[in-house]
């Protein structure tokens, strides 16, 4: 079910390094290099894909760029929220 | 060295599947779900590491968009035809 604005906000503040960009949650972070970056991939890729949750995202060299929506809801969901919390407690790891 | 713009359209007669899109070599390529996306990613991954020569790529589900440039030389080169070529083998068992 879509988020609305009121609570985004609130996922919001529970989300270091997260903003709202073009009505979806928006993360950009960098690494050390690209194996570190794509090893942080590797790891989020196999969280999304044991979430059947997966989010757009963009690597160039040691930046990774998130985007996330739910297009089931054509907004964002609990699941995008649940999604990024999991993978900002990866992302402490290197940032 | 930079490519001149003949020698960047006789790469791509080599090249199937890419084209030359606001001055990078570009291939949209889709894929049957997430994990066969990110299995290719993987294996580009590490071939990219090889050749010291990364991609900007976006992956959405099942699709990955790749743009191919040399910052070096601020076009396109040799190492992008040749990183091109080798992604096409690798292509070439999925697609």
């Amino acid at each position: 079910m879509k988020l609305d604005a009121e609570e985004i906000q609130s996922a919001l503040k529970k989300l270091p390094g997260w903003v709202l960009l073009n009505d979806k949650l928006h993360r950009e972070v960098k690494f050390k290099d690209f194996a570190e970056a794509f090893s942080f991939m590797a790891q989020a890729a196999i969280i999304s894909e044991r979430r059947n949750h997966h989010p757009e995202w963009l690597n160039i060299y040691n930046q990774v760029i998130i985007d996330l929506t739910s297009h089931d809801c054509k907004g964002i969901s609990k699941r995008d929220v649940a999604w990024a919390e999991e993978i900002n407690k990866v992302l402490s790891k290197y940032v």
